[in-house]
């Protein structure tokens, strides 16, 4: 019997994973997604990835989680505020003892998964990528997967190792950890500081980075989110000053995820990402002013395509 | 010799006591204004004023301060950002003993004038207005004008009660005070919540003040700014709540001038309130994070516009 993997939000960050594992002979590969626009045209013609890699792998897709076999292995790439759904609709996918790894962003998808699944495992990425039509998705640089066990599941070491190696073998740069903790909010704290601050003043990273009253700004939200990290016993394995620098000094104007999500009235992953961080830190007693400010702050964005000025 | 007024920017504000001055038939009341459309329309057709008060008032306006006669007493009614441009061009009208007074947001207007002038009078007021075209300007609700001597100036009060007398015969609510400090106060801390945060949002006065992160958002706000006022012995004479509660339950959609002027491009006033408040709380030592961070954030959404995402 080959592993069977299923890819949960098949989106621009799932394709990648799902496009690099579907070029394995010998597992196969699922994929959930609800979009019958984009599942129809992996299903026709492929899934496309171009940009850091540039193939085109055949995997199977559906809207209709009930279509999906039982898999060894979960991949969770959906945008965070629909974990809890996705996780309803693929929960019998996983019942026998796999292990489901999130690869999303911001804090608490883990804990939504271990809900429904026995083994979750943690994840994060720096991997950016982005739609460009149904079926393709443009992939914007190689970079490094972390995944550890996630600690109140007990999941084995040897899921994480099994599935690093799945995902070494697929082309990707995977770092399989005891305790991925620590690039999880590295990364985190990276874009509690990115995200809103590009999505309230329409700057891409390298402008925010270089005017000096948005860069004083990104520092003070850095400072926030690593004193929630201390007070929580997590030491950041980076630093998220070296991820802002490396953005900023990228070819073109990298524009973060959620001023892409605000330009499109979709809603924003802020509850994940600089709520997370203000709940904490509110909880344990650390200051987190700039967070609450910044989650506050797009709240109103996006209530203002409900109620305009 | 009659008295002789000048109103300096003839804008939407400026247009309100202008209009209202130049229906006194005692009085000589001049405009400067930079918009040579607007001063043309205004000297071919008078100065139409809807709205809270309906009437076309002649008056003199013109866009060369040499064009200007002395007057007795100036009224300041630009954007803060012009006050030193405008002070430059127009000191001579007052260099005769005049009384100059600002009713301009935010701090720090009266410390330009007073480079230039020998006495200042400081003032403050809600009242609203727009221009709906050149020649006619919108006149939202009367207010309370408060007014009061500019304290390094040693302006004499009776200057502070004889301009108080023309602003009352000419049907404005004004109201002289020894120390104008405490409701020029009250307006800053209450601009200095909506401003920003309608800006940053897209979101009305209304709407704003219903949800509730932005809402805790006005609140700890008002809060960094009365921390300030406490520290420099200024007592606030009203509540920037109330302020807030009456420009959120008034009919129709209140949008604050920051977001106009975010949405017409142009600079805002950021500088002479959340700036000016965070500038002088870190000089005290009273912790300003979110006045800090509206400044940037604003000055970050001003900057995209020459280098956007």
């Amino acid at each position: 019997m080959p592993v069977k993997v299923c890819i949960v939000g098949c989106g621009a960050l799932g394709s990648v994973f799902a496009g690099h594992l579907a070029r394995l002979s010998d597992i196969e590969v699922h994929a959930y997604d609800v979009s019958e626009e984009h599942t129809r045209a992996i299903n026709d013609s492929g899934l496309k990835i171009t940009g850091a890699a540039n193939f085109t792998a055949k995997l199977r897709v559906s809207s209709d989680p009930q279509q999906i076999p039982a898999c060894d292995f979960g991949i969770f790439a959906t945008k965070s505020l629909h974990t809890r759904a996705a996780i309803e609709q693929t929960a019998h996918i996983f019942a026998d003892s796999a292990a489901v790894c999130s690869v999303q962003n911001g804090l608490g998808n883990e804990e939504i998964i271990a809900e429904r699944v026995r083994y979750v495992i943690r994840g994060a990425t720096p991997i950016a990528a982005h739609l460009i039509a149904p079926g393709h998705a443009g992939f914007e640089f190689y970079s490094d997967i972390w995944i550890g066990p996630f600690e109140p599941s007990a999941t084995p070491y040897n899921y994480v190792e099994q599935l690093a190696a799945l995902l070494a073998r697929a082309g990707l740069q995977v770092v399989p950890l005891q305790d991925a903790r620590g690039w999880q909010w590295t990364k985190l704290v990276f874009n509690s500081a990115v995200n809103p601050v590009g999505a309230l003043t329409q700057l891409h990273l390298g402008a925010a980075n270089r005017l000096p009253p948005t860069a004083a700004l990104y520092e003070a939200i850095l400072q926030e989110g690593e004193a929630v990290a201390r007070a929580l016993g997590i030491t950041l394995s980076g630093d998220p000053r070296k991820m802002i620098a490396e953005g900023a000094g990228a070819p073109g104007r990298r524009n973060v995820s959620m001023l892409q999500d605000i330009r499109a009235k979709r809603p924003t992953e802020i509850d994940f990402m600089n709520g997370a961080i203000a709940d904490l830190g509110e909880k344990l007693g650390v200051p987190v002013p700039l967070n609450r400010t910044m989650w506050a702050l797009v709240k109103g964005l996006e209530h203002s395509w409900t109620d305009p000025a």
